[in-house]
């Protein structure tokens, strides 16, 4: 008989559980392009947060997480922005849980524009207005507001971690702001 | 040569110059689904509006407005939102243009779910969070916030104006807050 | 030393490794809603399928399946529509990967309207129109189409395994075809 | 009283009471993006007309044209298609209504990406792919297939109509084939 208290956090997995699991399923995560708007819902600007990647250089990314096991979809949405925003962003979660874009990331670069060397992952991607102040937590060091011309004038875009970039234009053109 | 002042709003037309272009072309509307959401982006509620309808009874019905010459769609909605919520209704556009349904109207009952005698009109439907307090201004009377399962209990939808409660439905379903 | 031929399909599990998995983290799905269009792209019929459930009973159900290790969702899609419709139904597979909702079934049920007693689910689900023969394989033992006013008439939609129903309903509504 | 015999197309307008009408309201239009899909749905290859313009230059553009008063969505697009593409293009068309983008044409140059010197339209705007052998009728004279590197590489996008590059890049976005 066990006489372990339970595990107050469930879908929290040891580092070798997590990886075994990564050998067998493609890991469910949600991404967040935060971004800030006027008072008619264009976009000014984007939130992109820098950070050290897996292989331990700086790179510019989105908020991201899994979806733990037993948690729901908006939830992880909201953990994962808190977790990368801080407590005062105050996000405005979507009402509809339909993401604007699919981003699939598979462990051998090439196969698709999108690339995580540790796995196999989907992510549902949304757009998330932030009205707040953002104060990244965690291991992102800074977060950084540009507007979508600033965004390609300095190849941000190019060089974002996973290529990620890709989901940044699709933002975008979603949003109607994508420069020609 | 004319010493009119220039029309400041060039897109109010008379009732004859309306009543023409409405037997010319489909026109262009914007409606809103005015929404309260938990701080997850789940529908709590739904605004709906207790107004005189076109045939003079009273009916509920949703946001609604042309889009006028010269104006964006932004711009539309959220003039129309003011117009029937008030000017402290803090509502949220959304991000991006694309409606979650696009309705058509048209002046012969039966045609489609949808109906307006007056006219084939074409509107690009929102759902739209608001976060102030609605005062219903010009001629709606009411504003009742409502949740999903007392929209369906109270057949309200099934008498919206028009046929909007397909519009309603859809917006529930979008939302994957639909009751069964 | 390992002597055993490597896999030919890694993305498959024991039923060990499964269920292990199943405990971790949510399992990604794709579901499918089969329709029949007329040429305006206007939906005619639903196809349900017939199958045993998990629980031993003959329930309706909608195509589905994981998404298996190093599958693009495209591939799970085809793959798992070729498995429940068989090779002659020519679906045409979506332009874009965003699906028209994300169901997410948990092991309880109640915690949202779709539930799997066996895991966590989260399902990328999509509109597909068929176009060729269906011939239902595996343990599916019938596929039969139903206008969206036959689905209603009939109570399929409220006994649908897992709660797929609620699917459907915003699949209709999707397609502006949800009876009032 | 009228000896006339009665329309037989009420939609069509003369040229008098189309430009006094495009004075006054935004215009609808429908718009397509043809494609040639791959068998999992995956962009091959867009489909742009080479067509002289308002202006009498020659320039790339895409299906177009406007929404009769009476006429569907749906059935305009359709009539769309197959006066650009003719008879045996097949066209597949979208099962919901919904597009993938809202084109705003103004009047005047610069207010939005998209410019009609001829009035301000509203254009929903949807990506088609076809299967079949198109013949360009009317006014085009040309179809070209390019894929999307060809699309970019070619400065193509640049220099479409009414700056309707925009449309197809984020059509291109929404189809998660935009280049880099």
């Amino acid at each position: 008989m066990s006489v372990r208290t339970p595990d107050p956090n469930p879908g929290w997995l040891s580092d070798i559980a997590l990886e075994e699991t990564r050998s067998r399923v493609p890991i469910l995560y949600v991404e967040a392009v935060p971004v800030r708007v006027d008072s008619l819902g264009l976009v000014e600007s984007v939130g992109v947060l820098l950070r050290g990647s897996a292989t331990g250089e700086m790179t510019h990314t989105l908020v991201s997480g899994r979806v733990m096991h037993g948690e729901s979809v908006r939830e992880a949405l909201m953990r994962n922005l808190e977790k990368d925003l801080g407590p005062t962003a105050f996000p405005q979660l979507p009402v509809s849980t339909v993401p604007f874009t699919v981003g699939e990331y598979f462990p051998l670069p090439g196969v698709s524009p999108l690339h995580d060397p540790r796995q196999h992952a989907v992510a549902l991607t949304y757009v998330v207005p932030v009205t707040g102040d953002c104060a990244p937590r965690q291991d992102a060091l800074e977060l950084s507001w540009l507007t979508p011309d600033e965004l390609m004038r300095r190849e941000i875009l190019d060089n974002m971690e996973g290529g990620r970039g890709a989901l940044v234009r699709e933002a975008l053109a979603h949003l109607g702001a994508l420069p020609a």
